[in-house]
């Protein structure tokens, strides 16, 4: 792997353990046992590596949740990708959602692109769900679509801030990011139909026994 | 009005105009026109005056949350009273919303302070979709109540932190907390019974006309 690479590859670990905020060039550096020149070669400072790590965030989120494909894929199975991308999003780049404001109020650019690409993945939520509609699958009026694509996405984006605030000794595990999607599944099933009830549960059900297997994980 | 509680209601204004952490004690004693050592004479310090602001927070959502009184509240009566609720605790300590984590995490007693008071209010909140059900407002297994609880609560306590991320120039207006009230009646929806609806849906359109008759206002 290139050193540039494992630059950007440490950062993100070491943001994810230890607070983007913790966390200096130095830090980086050490942790890969090179210089700080080293670094500097490739990077002028931190907000280039986290430049960096966003666009492979982007680059995950825009093939994770790219839409339904209905030739190849069944409402229930395009439901569980998105989920299962909801799960991985958050926790690869978990350092990210938990500073999101400051981290974007930060830099202009890097704020101006989020919101660009999150614009464009709001539109691609709301008409999956209006398929969803047409295929029987959701029950939901026209003029709730984009809210509710916007409700979900609050649900997963603030996620790991909002359990922050609620937990004395922050500490974000699997099991905690398991419980955001179990939440967007139950906030979910308000529109789920009739007739597709059945498997839904079937999911959410799967969801809650990764949720439960965690368990003994250390919180 | 005595000097310290003007030092609360000046330093409460000015953090919800400019943000909380551009306003040092010193702005606060230019805006009264007393001098920094009156100030330190009932105040330590900052945190000292947030934890002041924060009693008042306390009082109002403890007395804008209270149960639902079945003998003198209709259902859909307690849920304006709650949503009107929301909208006032989102306006008047915005600024608190906006820089929760970063509030909370700088203050360990304040902190614990909110989680006990947090924790007693979702327990408010579930008892009362316990009682919505009961009377057949609602439609909601248990098992789920507790977590709808705690989703409506997140959208609300994330919402402005939230806003501020999806926009370049962060702006709070009371347009925009309308829209976060209106948000949590849509995610609410999901569950009003078909008995309900008709007098639900005459509660939206009262939010969704004070949402548009503030379209003129600046952003």
């Amino acid at each position: 792997m290139k050193t540039k690479d494992r630059i950007i590859l440490a950062s993100r670990e070491l943001f994810n353990e230890h607070g983007e905020r913790a966390i200096t060039t130095n830090h980086i550096a050490a942790h890969l046992g090179i210089s700080p020149g080293n670094l500097y070669y490739h990077f002028r400072n931190k907000e280039e590596i986290i430049r960096c790590i966003y666009k492979e965030y982007e680059n995950y989120i825009v093939e994770a949740f790219r839409p339904l494909d209905v030739e190849n894929e069944s409402d229930l199975e395009f439901l569980v990708r998105y989920l299962d991308g909801m799960f991985q999003a958050m926790w690869r780049f978990r350092f990210f959602y938990a500073n999101l404001t400051d981290i974007l109020t930060r830099d202009k650019e890097l704020h101006q692109r989020y919101l660009e690409v999150h614009r464009r993945m709001t539109e691609v939520a709301a008409n999956n769900l209006r398929l969803l509609r047409d295929n029987g699958t959701v029950v939901v009026e026209d003029k709730y679509i984009e809210d509710l694509a916007q409700t979900l996405k609050q649900i997963v984006t603030c996620w790991i801030s909002y359990r922050n605030a609620q937990m004395l000794e922050s500490s974000i595990t699997k099991r905690e990011i398991y419980k955001g999607v179990l939440r967007v599944l139950i906030t979910f099933r308000g529109i789920v139909s009739e007739a597709a009830m059945p498997e839904f549960d079937r999911i959410e059900r799967q969801y809650r026994e990764l949720y439960d297997s965690l368990g003994g994980e250390p919180t």
